[in-house]
């Protein structure tokens, strides 16, 4: 799994107040603790309502690269700020995210010229669609676009976009079977990840919920997420997953030995 | 899913004793507390290095339903004991096991005759199978059999047999395979059962690695499985599954909808 570290976002009261105060503590800590949880990525996300996003990314590339070179994920789909991210950050970026279909040409071209991986979310003029062929689909195109624009496989991060629960039962079902079928699209095929948190938003069991849906996605062809990695019962459940798909090789101290 | 609880197992001391001393105590506060904890069957297993298993085998079925009117699974391979045990036995019956495909009309006879549910393994004369392909092979062919001799698909559970990941790490991962493809054998299918306990056998991750791939094989398709029932947390990540998987209706208080 590419674990994709969620917790510097703007959405969380102590990054808000860290970006508006300019003041890098919690962002060099979260940073520190969430690369030692074994986040592959680190995603930076200026969140809502704040005055000066461009520069606020900026400083959040900036701040969290000096605390340690794990590659970082720029979360935005405003091009302005997604391309302020990206003049400052150094080594492997992940450019999350491409929001529909119709602008993938341009983030294609990004990409391409920082050499960065790309999340695509399935939607285009439409909307988001609800039901598994229309995501198949979508999936199928922004891949074929893709590779036209000179892009790798293998740095396409597909999002079929995961519901709360409580909001569509079926969903998370579908999304399984998205997993499934996606695999077959390309060789090699682009790598699956979902906003897993989203799915128990609002919901009373967060923790296991989310556990459940991590192992069970793993099992089905997702192969990335965004997660809480400090939720250490979470990784617990991922590297068990990956361990028992044999994707982990397998030891009596194999959770050690993945913890690093 | 149909949990089928493990405890009432002679491998277990205190059931040893119970059985050998024939002190009932044991045996009804077990059969209690796992119908309670949502035990669809209780597995009654006589244990190995019993002086006189047929009569044990007695005695625990009678003590059992003296406790509970949870349905029983009477664990054993050899047809004197099964016999026996059945002859005492009240209500819906679950055989467990018919060993061999060369044995199955024997068993499949026997199952009718007491109009009980019927659980296969994937073994023939060439010895237990270590792929895909021969399990699915024989889970048809046992399937067919069944079918021919007059049973109904939905009273065969199949067992593929689960190895200890530590043994060969790469069954476990074969084994989701054939949960799926075992569905497409009939229709409706037949159940699709495992001894999950097997899987976790010397290691020392035993309740992750039982809730991680309980949570896989359930997508996969299985819908039963021997489990100790009074693992709180295993229930609890097998219910949150099948609520995922939208078998069981979201509710912010579904887990306690589901212990009942």
């Amino acid at each position: 799994m590419i674990p994709v570290a969620e917790r510097i976002n703007g959405m969380f009261s102590d990054v808000k107040k860290a970006i508006k105060d300019r003041d890098p503590t919690t962002i060099h800590q979260l940073a520190r603790s969430q690369a030692e949880a074994g986040a592959a990525y680190l995603d930076l996300n200026v969140g809502p309502g704040i005055a000066d996003p461009v520069e606020s990314m900026q400083w959040l590339v900036t701040e969290t690269q000096k605390a340690t070179d794990t590659p970082i994920s720029i979360d935005s789909q405003k091009m302005e700020i997604m391309k302020a991210g990206l003049e400052v950050a150094k080594g492997p970026v992940l450019i999350n995210s491409c929001k529909s279909l119709e602008v993938l040409d341009e983030w294609a071209a990004l990409a391409l010229e920082y050499d960065a991986s790309l999340v695509c979310l399935t939607i285009d003029k439409r909307g988001i669609p609800q039901d598994v062929d229309t995501r198949l689909e979508l999936a199928a195109a922004i891949v074929g676009t893709a590779i036209e624009k000179g892009m790798e496989t293998t740095k396409i991060f597909i999002d079929p976009i995961l519901f709360p629960v409580n909001v569509d039962q079926k969903q998370p079902n579908y999304l399984l079977e998205v997993c499934r079928q996606i695999t077959f699209i390309s060789d090699p095929p682009p790598h699956i990840i979902c906003g897993l948190s989203n799915l128990s938003q609002g919901t009373k069991e967060r923790g296991l919920i989310n556990r459940a849906y991590l192992t069970m996605s793993l099992a089905a062809g997702l192969d990335s997420a965004v997660i809480d990695v400090l939720d250490k019962d979470l990784m617990d459940a991922a590297i068990t997953t990956e361990m028992l798909l044999n994707k982990q090789i397998y030891s009596d101290a194999f959770l050690k030995a993945a913890h690093g």
